[in-house]
């Protein structure tokens, strides 16, 4: 055994990355490390570099100021150089349970921290993550508790004319062929997301696993789709087309994708365990998802009982595009006239899209028109759209 | 419509990548590009850079000399600098199809590309993604046939004492409450892989899928399982270590997981519709898969009618730190004597392994053991552990 694993060292040392199946080439950086004071030291090894910066959510937020007005962004620290050009910035500050994600910048080069294998994609963005253990954060981390089966699903879509895939979570202990059946949520992405946002960024699974071993939630089926309808599926995924989106991907937030939801639910109403009526189905989404939540919700009042808006990007009026957004008040008259179970909506205080969210409301309240509210602190970002399912998830089929 | 789209471009443009959902920071630059000539250009904004590099193995390996000895590793090109810091590099030759991985270095820096959103990540590497289409790359690829389900599932691992992840790939049209059972394969990863290295570097869904479609393979059941048994999981789906593995794993190659395997084989029968008997099982792995490949087979010969053993990571000695690796040639008599369907065995001509696989053979020629040998260009590449693995699945279960 020596004789293999001297082999296997000299094979990876110094081996460029990919071509070999190189483990353990350059210096051995550790980082991100959660020390046991409660602060978090980051490093990155540039012995070229002038300047090296790290960025995240971990850090306060900072106002940038752009052509477009001013957003709330995330926080800069400077790390500073050390032994053999490895650079590093510990907090002055203990990090607050939470899932947090950053990117070094290396003389003006967006990187993600190399020595950090857990990695996630949010639309065209690679960023490190790592989570700071305790509070609610602990819903997102895995657990000594059964989880749920997630699978990548192809479906036939009429509307779309090609196969697309989805995203099914299962509770632990589904059984196909069992004789129990399981209410469905429906869980939708943001503009340039797809059917893998929710399982990354957003730590669905971990959060459905522990609000179900826990009590908090029932046992129930999750489908994450994709609201991208041009797209077959999430990059390296489809046929086509594995460079970054340069614009707004076509037919979106036109009304193909909420038209085409219907056959979505009788895909898995025909393949899973599910009880296939309203009162054992919800809906929900992030931002654009949200939009598509509100919609498809108020176009099919007979196919949810519960619907959640994250941050959802709605304005009263203005959509005018295709039949979907048409009659929006007469819609939302006979939406509520058929009794749901729930409207639940949730923005941060700083989001781009709280004025949006509270017109809306206010147009309800006018309306004499029921829904539920959570506001937090913060934008659009993902931190508050897992504390929204976290929050949504718990309220559903009871 | 035109006021929410609005509302997004501001939101997204100029604000940083990860606390906001951002989708369209940055210039739009187009990379890679595949030509209509066959070539192929690469580029990358870099203002202040003063020498960017591309590696990959599209491009002519080289040898590089490291204390170790000398090792193939990919080619390297340099880019030149055009407008707005933009660096670009076309090849000067049509690049021949296949599936490639290539990173960018800019001053020093080994960067992913960051307009190309297919990531792969190999043990502890991140690549960018790209597949000239045609031949035998068109196996790699999401063509317009029947797909099958790839699923993340957890089984419970009586050996490691805890949870752990595997993922099962079921043909198109299975049914888990169906009549049709089906073979099983199961596909085993190198040091420091795991449980999605198969289904990301490996493209082994979209080979299955393609293969199965035309008739080439039969339809079949396939387990990727994670080899390292001190880990429950991929990097985010642990309940700890997301950092870059720094030495090889605790309890790799040391026999544990591979006397672990009849608990996953059991797992995979209780759970799904397979023909649960050594006719209808097969085994496959790559470097130390294919380590584990061949000792699971010795040690179980009862088990598995075809194993596939891919630049595998064997010596013909010097395996004796557990039971499951003593008696070596007793135990490859007994195998035989069992009249296995296949044994096969793959390795590239400059793979730092090729004299332990030649060996390996000359040993059962001596024997008179019966098993096939596929020899191919380039060493411990993935380029050759998808083409072993498109031509071992056709083999299986005829």
């Amino acid at each position: 055994m020596k004789k293999i694993a001297t082999l296997f060292a000299a094979a990876f040392v110094g081996v460029s990355a990919f071509a070999q199946q190189a483990l353990w080439g350059g210096a051995q950086v550790e980082s991100p490390v959660i020390n046991e004071d409660g602060t978090v030291t980051f490093r990155y090894q540039a012995p070229k570099a002038v300047k090296v910066t790290v960025s995240g959510d971990f850090l306060p937020t900072q106002v940038i100021d752009t052509p477009f007005g001013k957003f709330e962004g995330p926080g800069v620290a400077e790390l500073k150089e050390g032994k053999n050009g490895v650079w590093e910035y510990t907090t002055d500050f203990k990090v607050a349970p939470e899932m947090y994600n950053y990117t070094f910048n290396v003389d003006g080069l967006n990187l993600i921290d190399n020595n950090n294998m857990w990695v996630n994609r949010d639309v065209a963005s690679l960023t490190s993550a790592f989570i700071m253990p305790g509070g609610r954060a602990d819903l997102y981390t895995i657990q000594d508790v059964p989880h749920g089966t997630v699978s990548k699903v192809w479906y036939d879509s009429a509307v779309a004319g090609f196969d697309r895939r989805l995203s099914v979570y299962t509770p632990a202990g589904y059984n196909p062929c069992g004789k129990t059946r399981y209410p469905v949520l429906y869980v939708l992405h943001g503009i340039g997301g797809d059917e893998d946002a929710w399982l990354e960024q957003g730590r669905a699974a971990q959060i459905l696993d522990n609000l179900i071993a826990s009590g908090q939630a029932k046992p129930m089926i999750v489908v994450f789709t994709n609201g991208n309808i041009s797209q077959e599926a999430a990059p390296g995924q489809n046929s086509t087309g594995y460079v970054r989106p340069t614009m707004q991907l076509p037919k979106t937030m036109e009304g193909t994708f909420e038209t085409s939801f219907p056959e979505i639910v009788k895909f898995i109403d025909a393949n899973y365990k599910t009880i296939a009526k309203k009162q054992s189905r919800a809906i929900c989404g992030l931002s654009m998802g949200g939009f598509h939540t509100l919609y498809i919700s108020l176009n099919y009042p007979d196919m949810f009982n519960y619907s959640g808006m994250f941050s959802a990007a709605i304005g009263v009026d203005g959509q005018q595009m295709c039949p979907m957004y048409e009659n929006f008040d007469a819609k939302l008259a006979t939406y509520f006239s058929k009794k749901p179970a729930l409207l639940w909506i949730g923005c941060g205080k700083t989001d781009f899209l709280y004025k949006s969210n509270i017109d809306f409301m206010a147009k309800m309240d006018a309306n004499g028109q029921p829904y539920k509210y959570m506001e937090t602190e913060g934008g659009h970002i993902w931190r508050n759209w897992r504390i929204y399912l976290s929050e949504f998830v718990p309220l559903l089929f009871k």
